[in-house]
């Protein structure tokens, strides 16, 4: 993987840049498409490809570990090969799963024990099974094996668990570089960084992180349920101190306005599962503010979702029909919805890269801010 | 709407032709998609037009009255417009959905009082209100309202049924002829066949439905549960008096067998939710034989759904990931699965035609049915 510092903003802390992997480029600030198990929800291949334009997308760990399960994904020659995605991805490391299974899990200084939430079934996730799995899945991008702390988490705990993260960023790396691709191509591993919202141990974490020297880094631990301010304020401090020539990935972030910010801060990668399940539940992002589609006010309205989006699902469809579909449950309306925001997120990070590149980042952030915010 | 009867086969009673409407021509025998709430459940218009190449989609005037409701598709323009599907689109006449709704609604001479399935409030249909309805959705053919029996149905039931479904129908004509097109292009009125098994109830209603002469006709009432023989001697007899210079519809059918067997008798369009239901469920309709994708059999298969279909989810995607889509109740699974069965309708239908115009169709039917009803 090769990261090529284009340009930094003069008024902020925004970069763009350039990452290339043995499948393809991505132009930062990106966002990355949750594709989960998978599959980006309702979304096909081709339309990442053509409606969203996506540069990445992510899969998850611990649902390909369950399902499909890792002999499929080798058989097929790994995830690429598999789901016909042939730009590239990204795994998590199931960290953050573990985090959320919290009645069926036990961490220990090994690794963490937990139930399938499909069958209840056991198994056992340590840093070296975890890289072990993640070079089976063969994602371009893979992430270390971490301890996803809860918002609010008592500063023992939040050590503690900072501190077995960076003993096991360790372990990761060590297994990471003890073995080779599976596939042919190259993967680089991202290490994270944690310590909850407490400065010194973000501080610290930060510094353990880049430390290790590896292609790029995580801000882990982050929008969980903490409040946004809190979290502009622990991605400025750890950007501060991540090195500067390698991409930084702020993970599970997170609205528009979030992604912005913290664009401002220093962030080049961003992924969050927001864009698609708000789709489904009628939450429509456009470039003039946030729809709710199942309002009776839009019943008669056929106009596009977004006049300024111009995409397939912008022009095809009208914002009456997508009511009509997401009010009678119709797939076809998160399908829509799923398109179009997601086609939406990508544009906003094109844009940003563009106004970085072009001086302009800070005044065209504090104009479309307000707009995209505003609930219409 | 015109139709001009091409070749008809020298061996059976199949028939090639041309249906042009003022959205455009429809070659028969034809298969049209059934887009329930003014969608084909998981499918995009583009996909519509470029995958599955249908060239009329089916809508439900009970569905649409009650959502998005009539106000709406007339401040759209009527129901292209609104679902923005360019193309010939037919509405069948509630007819059956009254049918369906065994427990909610009264069936009288006026007409049918019932119970909306979604929120319980009370609608009343009648030939009159029935054509005004189609009016407004302003599909490009439009149905008779009829009262569509069960199987068995008893001779007398079936018998009085007929003869208030032809009592209906000079009354939806008189309605249909007084009242003119809403959106500027032509709407047509197609009568239905009934007279559930009873040979002389069919022969009768045929002959009546006949001398309407309307610009096509259709068969209703089968496809309810009959066996499939029964189903084929009804058609059989009807075809044999309905005029060969129009259009035979056949309400409802069917499996891919049924339909290449009807169109041996003569019929010349079909709908039926199989393609789309059954690939929700995971069966797949191929041109090697049907697959139940959820069979561990398909986990490691890493080939096309369909090798000789070549469309783009025939290509992007095997059936091992199909299968873990499926499996994982994933959507994008049912979508692959429904643009898959509905091209492979199309392609049956267009493949019939081109042997019927070859002058080979019985030689290749026969070939080709005991593959494509083999379970794979």
């Amino acid at each position: 993987m090769d990261f090529k510092l284009e340009v930094t903003d003069a008024k902020s802390k925004a970069r763009a840049g350039v990452i290339t992997t043995d499948h393809g480029q991505i132009e930062t600030p990106i966002f990355m498409p949750v594709g989960t198990a998978g599959t980006v929800k309702t979304v096909h291949q081709r339309e990442l490809n053509e409606d969203v334009k996506a540069q990445i997308i992510l899969g998850n760990t611990y649902h390909l570990y369950l399902r499909p399960g890792l002999d499929v994904i080798e058989a097929a020659g790994g995830l690429h090969k598999f789901n016909g995605f042939e730009k590239p991805m990204l795994t998590d490391s199931g960290g953050y799963q573990v985090y959320s299974l919290k009645h069926r899990r036990k961490i220990t200084e090994e690794g963490v024990k937990f139930q399938s939430h499909i069958d209840g079934s056991r198994h056992n996730f340590t840093p070296e099974v975890v890289m072990d799995i993640q070079r089976t899945i063969g994602a371009d991008i893979i992430m270390a094996f971490d301890e996803c702390t809860p918002y609010p988490c008592d500063r023992k705990y939040a050590r503690e668990s900072m501190e077995m993260t960076h003993r096991w960023l360790k372990r990761c790396c060590d297994r990471f570089d003890q073995t080779e691709s599976k596939y042919g191509y190259s993967q680089t591993l991202f290490p994270i960084v944690q310590g909850s919202t407490y400065h010194d141990l973000r501080e610290k974490s930060a510094e353990t992180i880049a430390s290790f020297g590896r292609e790029g880094n995580a801000i882990g631990g982050l929008s969980v349920g903490e409040p946004a301010e809190m979290m502009y304020e622990s991605t400025d401090l750890v950007c501060s101190i991540l090195p500067a020539d390698k991409p930084r990935y702020l993970m599970g972030v997170g609205t528009p306005e979030n992604i912005l910010e913290c664009i401002a801060l220093g962030v080049d990668m961003f992924d969050c599962v927001m864009p698609t399940r708000n789709a489904r539940h009628g939450l429509i992002y456009t470039s003039e503010g946030i729809i709710n589609i199942k309002n009776k006010k839009w019943e008669k309205d056929f106009s596009p979702l977004d006049p300024n989006l111009g995409g397939y699902v912008d022009t095809a469809y009208s914002k009456a029909y997508v009511r009509h579909l997401v009010h009678s449950s119709e797939a076809l309306g998160a399908q829509i919805a799923s398109i179009h925001n997601l086609a939406f997120y990508l544009w906003l990070v094109g844009e940003a890269r563009a106004h970085i590149k072009a001086g302009d980042f800070s005044t065209w952030k504090n104009l479309i801010l307000p707009k995209i915010s505003s609930r219409l």
